[in-house]
């Protein structure tokens, strides 16, 4: 394996990280919080890191799929070690297990959170877990793509590893201008919903904030009631752009372009659009009765199913009240996820498509066994290695959710609030039910849980196999033994 | 589609249906219940109904696949259907809804029960509960493969409608043959363990009853506390024959001719132990604290581990009350299920063993992109097809289960009492967790859900694609076409 790139890629992640540190310091000025300083230092550190690791390029730049996995897994691993320190240095966090759970959730946009009063955190420390995010939402080494130039294969092998979906659609022949176009689409709605936050009369502080976190499908709120204090006009703000950040970002670039019909033919956006308008008329049937008028009911119902398909966690409110359909329709959610292409997570619409087609080919092929039907998708015949891998990740997202299930279970907790706290973090939610319901948080588990439940916010946010990777014995084995041989030459 | 031979095999099935009646008749005479009446008036009626059925011989002996689901899914349909008069017969069970449910529940062993008191039925309508499961346990369509011999393909497309895994495995050549040494193995294990309770000084009526249970892994039990008053040594055996039941069957066959080789090559076998054992231990660790002693503790642990891996159901303590990791387990143990090749349900222990081989296999082609690694299990390869049908079997189970559970919902009842119903009657288990679990039963569930529940232990139990090709279009608009066809010659 080729360590040296690795470690040069690494090093440019710390240095994108130094700079990100500069938004809550700015924020800390501002506010003129002593937490300003943590940030500070931080990003003098990393910056000062980073230099080291890049000062020698690497000569080799051979790159293949498992230098992708490795890289992708370890960035994630270590911008959430350094961009936890704040917490500890500032105190808001002082366990070490809680801050980098806090910190993991803000950048895999799961938006669990430990924290029992959020209110009582500096703007600061605020400012840095919406932002990342912002940053989670659309993957840091994508955005690394769209500013530097890597040669030898890592362009589309960090972004295989990083893109969330079960197949990579290059927009454009060149992978940079590819990820340039993702970005810029991501900032522009970022934008658009930030400026219609403002005009609803939200502060600008909380109108970035809640932007950020509507923008990576994230979740972590800045008011203990998450959004629920809000005005039905922000509420509906908030509500329509999660939904429009769950949608696959190539259907924007159609649009942008003028190429309608290819839009049009984007199979995965009517389905997720179709899950959302039933999902939301069967939650409301159910809650209208109790909340007595139609329009908060409708708000409350599209809301919650918009937050939860996208894997967002905004709530109005306490939605672990509501009656059992309603609680099932949201679990079956949570599992269907956003659109791929998009900042959301889950096990993607796309996902989910291409599995019921699978179904529906081999009921045919019981019917007229020799016939050779062949599975289409977006008017394209679907390659036979992406059925094929979108198979085994239903296999790999269920063995780990079943082992994650298992432990979390130790806790001694509840089986619904077990449950729900693996499938809210795997599937990068935030909140779950039970104990761990929106009116709650995730500090009352124990460590060894919040240990498992950090991991399955990275398995979820890297789709599986970057993290599988990392911990596959063969890939060490094999570090291990290049080493030697060098050093024998 | 070849109808009339799908009308002289259901005649056929009706008749073995006709001759089971006599002993549940047989019981009731000897206990002189008026109820025995029933059950003769019905070995009556479905031995005419039978011989209406038979009497014309069908010209075309054509039979694929297709027919072979739609016989076989068919033919469970309507022997619950003439199954369950008697229960309406008796004043029993005067519902249809719940006398349908408790025959399905039978015939497809999965044991979930509507009754509130088990011990104010006949001892003709208790023999017939148990004794449909071990009819049920080895399937109805093997045993008339058994004993008549049928022609044109439709032994082998029978037998794989019907038999559980994910391949059917020709022990001989010959399919009658094969279908005659597993009842031939089935009966001889029914007679020790009817024998060994005998011994351990249980009475006749109840060994003979319990013996069936354990036999079909059903679970229909014939007191209240289901196997909670049974003697320390009573238990164990009811425990230790659950799991024989629940091993593949070709392992006693290889055993019986001495090819200890291949019997040990049987991959499967060492799994489902090996998950028999550390479930044991897990739970026996939770329990011990409060049990105090090691023994019944012991016994507690791996009489319900070996119940709900085999799918079997019976219970000797209430698993509600365990804490929640051992709950936990149970509720993984329900989805893992027995052996393929066994009377046992769930998803069968070879079709885990295959999902991780294909999961450890794109693992490690992401580490060598260019290496072909087959699959291998029991010393031979993998057939692509086998993988494929079990990658699709997992995708139609869960889009089923899903299904279900959201209905199930709708009823009310909290979201784990909703989720263990269908994990338990879509298993074929029994008992589930919460409002239906083993010191409850399933009369507090709507009609709506008992519905739904019925179909999911039918889909269980004929593994989904049989039930699947019944509700296709496809099948019954060709159906319709051909006979139009028929007509305009």
């Amino acid at each position: 394996m080729n360590t040296s790139i690795i470690r040069f890629i690494l090093g440019h992640v710390l240095r994108i990280e130094g700079m990100l540190f500069l938004l809550p310091a700015l924020t800390g000025i501002i506010y003129r919080e002593d937490e300003a300083l943590a940030y500070i230092l931080m990003a003098a550190i990393t910056f000062l890191l980073s230099f080291a690791m890049t000062i020698k390029k690497p000569k080799d730049t051979v790159f293949y799929l498992k230098e992708g996995c490795v890289t992708t897994a370890l960035s994630w691993i270590i911008m959430s070690l350094f961009g936890c320190i704040p917490f500890m240095l500032t105190g808001e966090i002082p366990d070490f297990v809680d801050a980098y759970f806090e910190m993991v959730s803000g950048f895999t946009t799961t938006g669990a959170s430990i924290l029992k009063d959020v209110e009582a955190v500096s703007h600061a420390s605020l400012m840095w877990r919406s932002f990342s995010h912002w940053i989670g939402g659309m993957g840091v080494l994508v955005f690394l793509l769209a500013i530097i130039p890597l040669t030898g294969g890592s362009n589309i092998n960090l972004m295989r590893a990083e893109s969330p979906g079960p197949s990579v659609g290059k927009l454009v022949p060149r992978m940079k201008s590819s990820a340039r176009i993702l970005y810029l689409i991501y900032i522009g709605l970022t934008v658009i919903e930030f400026i219609l936050l403002l005009v609803g009369k939200m502060e600008v502080f909380d109108s970035l904030c809640i932007t950020f976190g509507t923008a990576g499908t994230g979740g972590f709120g800045i008011e203990n009631s998450s959004a629920g204090d809000y005005t039905a006009y922000q509420q509906w703000v908030i509500a329509i752009f999660m939904m429009l950040f769950g949608v696959n970002f190539n259907f924007y670039y159609f649009i942008i372009h003028k190429k309608y019909k290819k839009a049009h033919e984007i199979e995965e956006v009517w389905w997720y659009l179709g899950f959302i308008i039933i999902s939301s008329i069967v939650i409301f049937t159910q809650i209208v009765g109790s909340v007595g008028v139609i329009e908060p009911a409708a708000r409350q119902a599209f809301f919650q199913v918009s937050s939860i398909i996208t894997t967002t966690g905004y709530s109005t409110v306490d939605f672990n009240t509501w009656n059992t359909l309603s609680k099932a329709v949201l679990v079956t959610l949570m599992f269907i996820g956003a659109c791929a292409g998009s900042t959301g997570g889950g096990m993607k619409v796309s996902r989910i498509v291409i599995l019921s087609k699978t179904f529906l080919k081999e009921a045919g092929s019981y019917l007229h066994p020799r016939s050779v039907k062949k599975i289409k998708m977006d008017g394209e015949l679907i390659d036979h290695d992406v059925i094929r891998s979108t198979n085994v990740y239903l296999v790999a997202y269920t063995m780990i959710f079943v082992l994650s299930f298992l432990i979390v279970s130790y806790d001694g907790k509840d089986l619904v609030t077990s449950f729900a706290a693996v499938a809210a973090t795997y599937n990068n939610i935030g909140p779950g039910l039970g104990l761990v319901g929106p009116a709650e948080n995730y500090s009352v588990l124990s460590s060894l849980s919040k240990i498992v439940l950090t991991f399955d916010m990275l398995f979820g946010r890297l789709e599986l196999f970057p993290m599988i990777m990392l911990f596959h014995p063969g890939i060490w084995k094999e570090t291990i033994l290049s080493k030697t041989r060098c050093r024998k030459r």
